[in-house]
């Protein structure tokens, strides 16, 4: 379950726990800790976060979670973003729906998400989407001044393009090592626009997000959807297990290490993706997922 | 007003003046030479050309002007452009309207243009449009002996994609330092595409050409353009400033650096478009124009 | 007809003669024997396999009848490829039509192939498509085997996209020297999306395959195939030669020295192919093509 993220560092797990939901979750602080604790006794330790989940409210509910036994801190590694504003109730200050990389309000965002996380650090802060406004330089100058300042260890990128991945390491020292992009057996872009190329090229990490695409996954109507479930049903009864195991095992399949980040706030969902660790699919499986996926036989 | 278009030279101005319908503005000698000192006295220095502008003509009006007064060459930066082939009254040995970039054609290009603009030096000459037919050996052969003769100072491409701009500059010993692309509110492919990724990669300068996107940007019917209109429109109250200095101001904006290239013969309007340099927008601002073209929230 | 495939090495022929229809030509050993000595006798010595071809049966064919001279295999540089799986009666073993490129399927393949083309040695062989599983060092490793063993001289790859073939690239140490892709005056796709710039940067040989676009260069009835044809007609006419002398010729003239791979099994056809290194193409004419197949003026 260990998984080393860059040849350069960051050591996670290969499962990782998303918490966009837990605000939905409605938990209380006593029940989240028990949530975290359950993950880390199944081996998954990385947990993601971003500082808009819920709201803006997702990484406070986590850190007060986190308060009542702080000694867990040294045992996950937390993932967390910036750069999206939304307007919220929350955050009065916002009006546009927009993108933000001034060094300013990166540096901003960390201290705030180190606050709620109630943490003294941030394994790795993810720039959550591309703007068309980021400015290299100064993103950099954000990102090297939170590592000095020990702020964040690493650093890396969510739905970026190749190019803008290149735009960013080109001014930065420390390697970008991860970018988090959708990726499932329902949405296969990136598997073919170059990304999952770029990141093997360059030992990046390919965290996938929404690897049930959003639950179209299981209930998905159209007939993309419906051909998929009626392969991962096959599958299923043939490894005798769950449909959404045989997602992860077909994400994990794949030689780029996909790192997928499960979504559910059920402890036996999560137990199910870590049952997909020891559920090897064949080469032959994965491509009927592909095929299924594409709609007609590779050419 | 001045700006540093390239790491390794070419100081110009941030907005540039074109030429390519000088022929329309049915200017005398003396009254294009009024309007050179006109945009000089604005602090535009840089102005845009190409071999095939005017039917082949303008290019030669601007020399008459000029050699008037020739020593106003010292106090502009003159950016030419070659390789388009465009049949007409002017030019009886061209049959087809294609492009040409072999060394010989490009010497020729570079020789007539100077006799037609009755200059010593080309400050930057561009290859005016990607051509499937461009031997980049060629090309950088007779770039390199352009160089060498003094007949232009530094070059550069327009309408270039990143893969066409990767292999001309592997051949090449001096840095391609501009790509000229459309550019504008209503014109975001090259915001999406990696080209202002690249460019910034390789601190190469993006001039903006069309603007206001041939007029669209004021008189366009179709939603888009009364979408982007209407957030222009708003801005431009807020601001008590024309609507072109929003457009302007919007491009100048962005990180990249983009040098717009104007076209209007009105001075008037040229003083209006330098007035956007000291009309900051913020990033809600832009991000609202930004918005207004897409139609839909950023993701 | 020599034409040097990469700065490191592979002489073969400019135009490859290929051999995938070779079982339907219906020929006796002899005379597949008399077709090879045909093509060398043409000058044309490249000859371009694959696994797959014929329902995996094309290189045994080939085999045998270069087994009644196998002198001649000197006299010739073969290209072969691998990693298509297709179910097949040869090859009960598959059971979905995918791709392979696992070291050990490269490796059984590549001894698979000596066999049934009774050679020692492969020239070129090439990944015959990009596979979504792909583990590019996995497949250097069985590269470099090869290499080492002397199976195979030289390595190349098949409809790659650029980001495919930097990420193989990057894990080997010899160069990749040829990219197989379809391009012809009804193909003009990789003309225009960064894969000829890509070779031309690196010095890799682009093949084309298809370069009569199937045939519907010669009996396409849609809009493009009809405008195509008559442009090519009148070239014909002009140049007193057969229309696919034009589109060979057509081919030849771009600077990123595309090697068409025929595919008939009359040596005529052949031969008119070979007669298009002698029939020049201007500028003007190969624009006329290009225009006609965009069905617009250039930009």
């Amino acid at each position: 379950m260990r998984h080393q993220y860059h040849p350069l560092g960051f050591e996670g797990s290969r499962i990782a726990q998303g918490f966009w939901r837990l605000q939905e979750w409605e938990m209380t602080s006593s029940e989240t800790l028990g949530f975290i604790e359950a993950c880390l006794d199944l081996g998954v330790t990385t947990f993601d976060h971003a500082d808009i989940y819920g709201d803006y409210q997702c990484e406070a509910l986590f850190g007060e979670a986190l308060k009542l036994k702080p000694a867990l801190r040294d045992k996950m590694e937390i993932v967390t973003k910036c750069g999206i504003l939304l307007p919220s109730d929350n955050r009065p200050d916002i009006q546009v729906h927009r993108y933000d990389y001034r060094s300013e309000h990166i540096l901003a965002s960390v201290d705030r998400s180190l606050e709620n996380l109630q943490c003294d650090y941030i394994d790795t802060l993810l720039l959550h989407r591309p703007s068309p406004l980021m400015d290299a330089d100064d993103v950099a100058q954000a990102l090297d001044l939170l590592f000095t300042l020990g702020k964040v260890k690493h650093f890396g990128v969510s739905n970026f393009t190749t190019r803008q991945f290149d735009l960013l390491q080109s001014r930065l020292d420390a390697p970008l090592i991860i970018n988090q992009v959708e990726l499932s057996p329902l949405a296969l872009q990136h598997f073919e626009d170059g990304t999952l190329d770029h990141v093997q090229q360059h030992a990046v990490t390919p965290m996938a997000w929404s690897p049930f695409a959003g639950g179209e996954m299981f209930s998905g109507t159209n007939e993309k959807a419906q051909r998929v479930q009626d392969v991962l049903q096959v599958l299923a009864q043939e490894k005798n297990c769950e449909i959404d195991q045989i997602v992860v095992a077909w994400l994990l399949h794949h030689p780029a290490g996909i790192c997928p980040v499960m979504g559910s706030g059920k402890i036996a969902r999560l137990a199910t993706a870590v049952d997909a660790m020891s559920t090897p699919l064949s080469d032959d499986d994965w491509f009927r997922v592909w095929i299924a996926s594409q709609g007609q036989p590779v050419p």
